[in-house]
Parts: structure tokens; sequence; C-alpha cells
């Protein structure tokens, strides 16, 4: 039995952005495992299992590769962007810990990330400090959110959201942009990146004061300046150096 | 006169972390700018001009860039890792905003950054909500820093720090590790990752009362997880759901 599990990002959509080892793995493989929309990026070939299957059944996935990885199986679990970011490495790695005593050969391979790939499409928005906040409350209480939104806008952190809206869950973007309106100037610049790097590629740059609600959807990712970040003609970026009294 | 620059990430060192479209953008280059390490990376050929430059002289070196392209050559800046990430795109529109009046051709193309090449060689420490520091403070006073990090702390993100340490601030990561102690318990775990994806590469797993400053130098990204980071045998990861009371 020579099994073994990877997780590979695939990037945000562009084949140009995924990388040669995630290639490498990806005709190494016998199976693939993952979300519908993943798995039909990957072109099929005789001998190569594709096994898609819905959104919120991560674990399931985790474990059914598992099980294959011990069966002998080279299985690739493909994840938009990069694995380990609000992704499927994550939920690999509870489902080892639950499955105990499974000695599995499993490697993860980077991809490029949503936030990374919009930023660049911006300018440099996520040029000094910033962190990444998940606005899905699927698994964590919207409370949390609300709190790590505050501690972002407090050290002036730009910002990127992942997840901003779904169709079920359709107010939890408008409550964090009032958080923002609370916390940051109404000129703090946004930028709503829909499929980036996909020929349905839309990029929108407001300020928070224009920002709404609907400007984001589940293949919408959300970056928010900090408080120095400006624009240059069709650019924005944020200055790498900061100066003045922030504290 | 058709000149342009392309701001191109080059990853943390593999070669097979190169995304096809950068390799793309290198093999149309007419010239290779970049701190002298990274441009030592591109393989000469007949024709293509290397730019090699020091450290710290980001905004000469993107005038160059600038300048170069107005007359038509077409130029690559080299970045390690992703461009947007500390690197050389915010330089870049640093030197575009003061050089009134060019209209350039920019392209800012991503790469995998430090932070998520040395996730995936630890696990998913990175799966849940987190936030990337610059420590150097070369660019901003270390109050800026150390607000950041208690805020960073307070909000329970995970953190990846970038540029910990150098011979001329040896003091800086220190500081910054007694800031942790202060705010996190002493089982927190993190990860130096060293020269990831390079024959160098080294990682380390540490809780935060094990960790020393000698730790870390400028080859290294230092990760810290969330409150809830765990170890499953030689992995690392946080989980994505976030049920217990943070707030």
């Amino acid at each position: 039995m020579s099994g073994w599990i990877t997780v590979a990002g695939i990037g945000p959509g562009a084949e140009a952005q995924i990388t040669p080892e995630v290639s490498a793995a990806l005709a190494e493989a016998t199976d693939i495992v993952g979300y519908v929309p993943y798995v039909a990026r990957i072109a099929p070939r005789p001998g190569l299992r594709l096994h898609p299957s819905d959104n919120r059944v991560e674990l399931d996935r985790a474990r059914s590769a598992l099980d294959m990885a011990a069966m002998g199986r080279r299985v690739v679990i493909v994840s938009s962007g990069d694995p380990g970011v609000f992704a499927m490495a994550s939920a690999l790695f509870e489902a080892l810990e639950a499955h105990t005593g499974q000695e599995s050969d499993i490697r993860i391979l980077p991809g490029i990330t949503a936030m990374l790939a919009a930023a660049a499409r911006a300018g440099a928005p996520l040029g000094h400090d910033f962190c990444a906040i998940n606005l899905s409350d699927n698994l964590k209480p919207f409370a949390i959110i609300e709190h790590r939104l505050r501690h972002a806008a407090r050290g002036d952190f730009a910002m990127a959201f992942y997840n901003p809206r779904s169709a079920s869950r359709p107010d939890g973007f408008a409550r964090a942009l009032a958080i923002l309106r609370k916390e940051c100037g109404p000129d703090r610049l946004m930028i709503f990146a829909r499929a980036v790097s996909t020929p349905a590629e839309t990029l929108r740059i407001v300020t928070l004061a224009e920002a709404t609600p609907d400007m984001a959807d589940m293949r919408t990712v959300v970056l928010v300046g900090n408080r120095a970040t400006r624009r240059v003609g069709r650019w924005v970026y944020t200055p790498r150096s900061d100066r003045e009294g922030l504290v």
C-alpha cells in the first residue's frame, strides 16, 4: 500500500495561477476529491476517478480521502485558492484526529489565495499589516466575528473578508459593514473583487460610505484598506511606511 | 514604445512553486529588477539584462523600473513570495505617485507567500482567522507593532510574522515575544519556519514558553496559533469551527 493524500491549492480560477507542484500532483493522482465546482476544474483522463461532493460536507470528504489513501489510492483533495486558508487542510486534520491511529502520507501544497489574487488586481491594498477573516457564521458565532472586526479595525489592519455573504446568510455582511462604519472613517477604501482571474472577474473600488451589502456574494472577496490606503491612478495601495501616530 | 512593468511573485524558493503566468512574464522580459538574492534565482539568457540591487533601496529600484518601461523595456520586478505582502508592489505605487503624470502599463502577478508555504509544511495553523505583521521597524515605530500585536492577540487571530529579526534589529523580536507572553498562555503553539521550500528548510514547532529570540532570523517566518491551535501527530492545525466563548 503506497497511497497518499495531497491537499492542493488550485488558485482562484486561472490555469496560469496553478503552481507546477500542484499540476504534478494532479497528474499522479488516481482520485480527485472536492467541492463540485473545484473538481469540475480538473481535466478528466482515463484512470482518474472524480469524486465531487457538496458544500458543508468537508469532514465526510476528508474521511473518505483518508479511507481511499489507506486502500493504496493516490488522492488529491482540491481546494480553491490555498488549502490552508478557510479550506480543506484543517478539515483533513480534524478527520485525522478522529481516525485514531491512522498513519497517512499527507502533503499540503500551497496555492494562490483569493485575497492575494484580488489584491494584485487592485494594486497593493494589503501591502502593510493585514488580516483575513471568514465572515461565514456556519462554524462560529457571529459575536466572534464582530469581536475580531473591532480588534482588526482598532489595530489598523487592512482586512480581507472571505465568504462575506450567501443566500443563507444575507445579513451578516450588513452587520460587518455597520461595525466598520463605527470604527473607521467614511473614506476608508474597499475593494469588492468577484471571480478573480476568471472570465467573469469584476473589481469594484468604493469608499466605506458607498459600500452596500449587495456588492458582495459568495464569489466575492472583500478587501478593506487601513487608514493610509490610497489611490494612485486606477490603483489602490497601502504604503509600506507608517510614521504618523496611531498610538 | 510598448514597455511594461510586471511585479512578479517568485514564491519562497522552489521553482515548482512559481506560477506559469510568472514564468511567462519572466520569459518575455528584457530586464529583471530586484533584490540581489531574488535576481540570482532568475536564469540568465542572451538579451536579458539583470539589475540586482541592495536591500532598503526599494524606491530607487521602482523608479528605475518606471524609467526603463518608459524607454520601451519590458521590466519584471521580482519579489520573493507574493509582491503585495511586505514587498515591491507598494514600493512601485509609491514611486508612481511621485512620478506625476507617468502612465505605465503595470501588472502585479501574485505568488506563494512565505506564511502560506510555511503553514502548508506545518499542517494548517492558519486555517481560521489570521493576520500578517511585519516585525521590522525600519518603516514604522515599534509602538505600532506592539499595538497591533496586542489587538491580534485579544482578537484571537492566528499570526504570521515577517522579518522577525535581523542583525541590525536584534531586540524587537524579544519584545514581541514578551507581549505574546502577557496576552496568550504558555502552551500557545508557534512555528519557526526557515528557508521554506529550499534545501536549507527547517521547521521547528514549540510552545510560546519554549520560544526564544534566537530561533528567528531574516529568513524565518514565524507562525503563532490561536487559542484552539493543536497538534495531531507531526502536524499543527487550527480547527475551522470556534464554538467556545471567546466573547
